[in-house]
């Protein structure tokens, strides 16, 4: 097996955020669970746009997130996902691209618009994030390319894209071609209620086609029908070679084999939560493809994480590199 | 007279910010002069905009900025200004109303899109801009609405409107209406480099159409070629009911008739310049049409610059009306 040429490539829905910073009532006015990712069709995005303050526009997508944030800690990243030949499609292949990430997928044409996501931004630094998919949802098997995935160390895969059939299936057509070349598979679970309504896709993802998990304390319950969180990791571990477990403010745990490794949050002050579990990612598999011991790779998460959550918006946007070590 | 139904009306270009943090090589390596605005073309735009690194988007345009913090802070404001029927300006349009602003200006159909500014923020917090108009460049009397103009108590212009002739010609237009129904015309001299380049313009401008004027040091000096401040503002202030001349960090000076007042800068951290001097004018404007005297006004201005200069992008995003008092 030759070394690969990229070290994750990352396949997920490609976003632009518009945040806001809203007070709790908005949400229970508009029926919001906070913390979740909900989606929306055209006309609900139109409707809640125009009962948000005024906003600041960032690229998102959690595993572009993850992409761009390794890239800016040294990794080689790349990214598959599908913005249209819009604005903010541009703005979207700008920054990653800007970022250092290889972004090949080319722009669709314009029957549908690029990927936005409503983002709540409450007092207390939580997220409440509300997708219109627009053209990612397009993302299938189509748009992979074998030769990348063959070539990249890691394939990571984003939860959210279960919500869409053809999606879903471009997340197991990855895995395989990815785990017939001898890489890894590492998936996000992405959101409780996403991994509830999708339950024994995500199941069988992580059973049957994924190395490395990554999952807060919700999705792990979600996802083992366990609250207990000892527990819950506990009937997990056996399945996959890394459980990489965020629990927030209290740090992760991480699982491999018959190791265990728990690793404190990086004190910080919280602004936005956006993208914190994005970046945890990108600083755990940085580690990872580097080579560094779990409690290394643990901690770049961390450090990258409290990066994020320090401002607006999932991107820090300069070198991260100082976060290593 | 009756009592008019806005408090101040702006009429300026219609712009999204796209703001990113360079280093000062960046500026010397792209020819550009630190703290200034330059137009540029569509390719020039792509190109910049290629070399930047991860950016935000925000709305802009400083007469519009000015109009959003003005209704922030609790005053009755209007904005007339053009954007495109593209995703930027359901971005602007979104942000001002959003704000509080009655925005009546329809989108133009997709000729040209929505205008954008590069602005590169540098590590001291300075920003220097440069601007694709795109079609906010189409601005000319046609889009001005006299009945708006009598409604409002100021009409507050933007110096960047002179480096277009039909955008110059809405100017005078409104100031017309405006002093033609017993109104006050404000106009912001925008950049130094605008003033130079539209030397005779701005001069006829402000000695003819003006009833407040609002400088920074450079742009004083740029437009009476006098260097020394006090000179300087000898010289401008019996043509105008008011000048409010603005000194970054050494606060500002006011002229009234005989009246000179100086009003401190207030402390704050400084992360991003872009829209101090807009915040400045609406603050002002704020204080003056709720008939405070002079050093009020002022110091309104200087706490919506502060406010604004203590986070990246020109338009704080919450109401402001704290500051008052």
């Amino acid at each position: 097996m030759s070394p690969p040429r990229f070290d994750i490539l990352g396949i997920g829905n490609a976003i632009v955020d518009i945040l806001a910073e809203v007070d709790d009532r908005f949400l229970a006015e508009q029926g919001m669970i906070k913390g979740s990712m909900e989606l929306i069709d055209a006309v609900r995005t139109d409707a809640l746009y125009e009962l948000m303050p005024p906003a600041v526009q960032t690229s998102g997508g959690s595993v572009a997130n993850t992409a761009a944030v390794a890239a800016q800690l040294g990794a080689r990243s790349a990214f598959i996902g599908v913005v249209a030949d819009d604005q903010f499609g541009g703005v979207f292949r700008h920054d990653i691209t800007a970022s250092g990430v290889h972004y090949p997928t080319p722009a669709a044409s314009r029957t549908q618009p690029t990927a936005r996501c409503l983002i709540i931004v409450t007092p207390d630094g939580q997220r409440t994030m509300n997708t219109f998919l627009g053209v990612s949802s397009t993302l299938s098997p189509v748009h992979l390319d074998a030769e990348l995935i063959a070539d990249s160390a890691i394939s990571y895969l984003e939860g959210f894209l279960f919500y869409v059939p053809d999606s879903r299936e471009a997340c197991l057509a990855a895995a395989r071609v990815a785990h017939d070349a001898g890489r890894r598979v590492a998936i996000s679970l992405s959101d409780f209620l996403c991994v509830e309504r999708n339950l024994e896709a995500f199941r069988a993802m992580v059973r049957d086609h994924t190395d490395i998990l990554f999952a807060n304390e919700r999705e792990l319950a979600a996802l083992t029908g366990i609250d207990d969180f000892e527990a819950a990791a506990e009937a997990v571990r056996g399945q996959v070679e890394i459980a990489a477990l965020t629990r927030g403010e209290h740090g992760s745990v991480i699982f491999r084999g018959g190791e265990r490794v728990e690793v404190p949050a990086e004190p910080t002050t919280v602004v936005d939560t956006t993208g914190a579990g994005d970046a945890y990612a990108a600083g755990f598999m940085a580690g990872l493809v580097a080579e560094e011991p779990l409690a290394i790779c643990g901690r770049w998460g961390s450090r990258a994480a409290a990066e994020t959550i320090s401002r607006m918006g999932a991107r820090p946007p300069e070198d991260l590199r100082h976060l290593r070590g």
